[in-house]
């Protein structure tokens, strides 16, 4: 019936240096630059088009959509920017290093800050200068929609009012949407779309760069979804999201 | 009171062949890749910031404004495409090497076909396989919207409605905007500003990447406009583009 594309943006500066990146608005690596690329040229030559795009207000999803926009000659599509569609706030442990956190607090401890469906990794000071409060980007959201902090709980719930109130009316309207966000806020989707429990959710990573196609009924129920590209890279892109949060002792 | 930035794109690979554009969506040349690059650090550096964008659906224009918004971090803006912003419709003349045109029709002719008011370029025949009524991007326009030529009093017309209904209402909301357009819709639009009379705006010429600033009064009424940057540069790229409607032996 509908066609949805996710797509989780490139690698990012701190996606290489495997930091905790959470809203700190870093932009792509190079590797991350050729992965949205491939992925532009991929849906391209697939046969892919779209009608609309939604991005974050982060510069890593950004540019991600920007270029596979430019290599699908879709450069003139309306693009929604929204911090609704942001990477899930990580908190005081924005900028740490995942791996050196793991020996310091324990790999399981570091799981639950990554994958735990209701608790959230420490929060901000109110006063950090880390705080979204201070961002100009984010002047005209209500104080309490302004994390501090996030667990995958939180970033489901001001998701899905753009899904609700903007997404989903376009898909049904016949609109061909792309949406190039981040690891956590797509499984915010992932997990609505898919109906996946809260246990469940912590068993799903999503690599970077991959185009990630959901076919839909006429009440925006998945009837399958796959990854474009070769399968067996992206088992091991999987992979290592998973793993990014162990100490390397481990 | 208000400051808003005008930018026409960058030198595009037509500019560069002096070709007829209008509404063919041909990319930037490397010189207008660097344009832009500039006309963002120089904004940048003279301290300008925006809270919204505006550009055509084309991407000479789309991408001087990423790149500009690139230099500025500003690429989490909310950015609209409208094809109300776009060149002037060029008619059948669109391909032509405009000095080739001059020395076959005579630069009168020519200047004519330029910068005449209310005289249009020869139309496009309806099934010629370059009218926008084969465009997808331009599916969603009322068929008497679609335009086989233009003269600059139609690009106002079509260009005056965003203006009204969405742009002037944003500056006096207060919002700092940046358009991103084209040399004869940021005509249409300075024509309307400071109110130049029919015979007039034949005389005024938008050179290439360079941010033209106007102040506004609380009534958007002009109080004064400056380019940014070299003002000798500014006034033989002005020059340069009056005389490329001139054949060559002029």
């Amino acid at each position: 019936m509908y066609k949805l594309v996710l797509l989780r943006h490139g690698e990012s500066e701190w996606n290489r240096e495997n930091r905790f990146t959470g809203w700190k608005d870093v932009d792509l690596s190079e590797k991350g630059l050729k992965e949205a690329k491939a992925a532009g040229e991929m849906l391209a030559s697939e046969g892919y088009t779209f009608d609309a795009a939604y991005t974050s207000v982060l510069k890593r999803a950004i540019r991600t959509l920007w270029i596979t926009l430019d290599e699908m000659d879709l450069m003139w599509i309306p693009v929604t920017r929204s911090w609704r569609l942001n990477e899930r706030h990580y908190g005081a442990l924005q900028g740490l290093n995942k791996a050196e956190t793991a020996e310091k607090y324990g790999d399981e401890q570091v799981f639950i800050w990554r994958r735990s469906y209701t608790t959230p990794p420490p929060a901000l000071a109110e006063d950090d200068e880390r705080s979204p409060a201070f961002d100009r980007r984010y002047k005209d959201l209500k104080p309490e929609e302004i994390p501090l902090t996030e667990c995958l709980k939180d970033t489901v719930a001001r998701f899905l009012p753009i899904w609700d109130d903007e997404i989903a009316p376009a898909i049904k309207s016949g609109k061909r949407i792309l949406i190039a966000a981040h690891g956590n806020s797509i499984r915010a989707l992932v997990k609505n779309l898919d109906n996946i429990s809260d246990d469940e959710i912590s068993q799903v990573n999503i690599p970077t760069g991959v185009p990630l196609v959901y076919e839909l009924d006429e009440n925006l129920r998945p009837i399958r979804h796959y990854y474009l590209g070769n399968q067996e890279e992206i088992q091991k892109a999987m992979s290592a999201v998973a793993n990014q949060g162990k100490s390397k002792t481990n």
